[in-house]
């Protein structure tokens, strides 16, 4: 999923005193968690330094270390504050009571369409890059980064039991498996938008995953 | 697409006299080819360093340097042999006369996954690496990731008419646009694969892509 609008407060989580040469440190944290998540959707883990975070935080060397061990501890702040932010995105569409089911799963879509193009599709989804780069980082990503996954999935099964039940999705469907499929392919159309810096392969994915709607509701 | 079986033997680009220290040249670039696709494969460009893959080629810097100019002119060649090995992989099952045109796509998705299993699920798709990593990336590889996903697009839109001709996929279909679905979901499915270490993901896609020939062959 992109990036739209990064959260303006994330949790904290300090681990000695005040750090050094930061006069407000909660504002130091949530400049290193906005730099990282706007770098890290971009351009991945592996290829970005600590070095050019705190340059675009600009906060100094001292206050990263007062709140993360090291680069890999950090990179597992970014994914669960990138899920504290999602979790509020999914909330916005997946609970707009206005809408039938299925027109939020296609108000998250748009949302997130409109994130990306806010930033000419240069910046894709935290976890999918994480996932794709998993062979070369710490291995407690991994958990971390399928849990989120996984979370995603489960608000979209909701999502596809309550289509179910209005009638707008065939019972013959398996919720969960039909969610799996979405993010899966979701994910595979954020990363292909990235690499052609536009948003035709999104809608190429959810005309063609739309379809199952229709034949089934239309059978 | 994951990395089956390497090629034996890749196109050569040499660019000055022999190198120095590689008494077989020839061998040498293949040595690095192959080291370069399998640690790509698992760990993408960024994280990959040339030392890494002079090692696991056991080959000195010279002949790495009389082949490629540089990384990115090395990743480029990847790129290049990748395509190279892939259509080999989809002409063994494109253009398996013995079977239906599903079922070749069929088959291809079987020896995909046969290929990820042989590796544990660690090794995915090149192109599907590189295109998630191109916010990094030197900006020439973009042009060269678009073409091979495109090339493989316009073959598998080609089984797609088939099946229509011979009545396995109904008309309705624009076999194009199923095919860049299809490479989407696909390209999803195996970053999905790789981050959790196994198949699932993979049949996943597959049963749920497979729903748009059922419902549409039954009506």
């Amino acid at each position: 999923m992109p990036l739209t609008d990064i959260p303006p407060s994330v949790p904290q989580k300090p681990r000695r005193g005040r750090p050094r040469g930061a006069p407000d440190a909660s504002l130091a944290h949530q400049s290193l968690i906005r730099a990282g998540l706007e770098h890290l959707t971009e351009k991945g883990y592996s290829s970005v330094g600590v070095d050019e975070i705190l340059k675009a935080a600009r906060v100094p060397k001292g206050s990263f270390y007062h709140y993360f061990r090291n680069k890999a501890d950090f990179g597992l702040a970014l994914i669960e504050a990138y899920d504290t932010y999602f979790a509020r995105l999914l909330d916005q569409a997946f609970l707009d009571g206005s809408l039938a089911p299925l027109a939020r799963l296609r108000l998250f879509t748009r949302m997130a369409e409109e994130g990306m193009a806010r930033h000419g599709f240069r910046r894709g989804c935290l976890v999918g890059n994480l996932g794709q780069e998993m062979g070369a980082l710490p291995d407690d990503f991994r958990a971390a980064l399928i849990g989120v996954l996984e979370t995603w999935q489960r608000r979209t099964a909701q999502l596809f039991r309550e289509a179910q039940a209005c009638g707008e999705l065939s019972a013959d469907h398996d919720p969960d498996a039909l969610a799996e499929a979405f993010w899966i392919g979701w994910e595979g159309a954020i990363l292909r938008a990235k690499l052609e810096l536009r948003p035709d392969p999104l809608h190429s994915f959810t005309r063609t995953f739309g379809r199952h709607f229709v034949t089934r509701t239309q059978e």
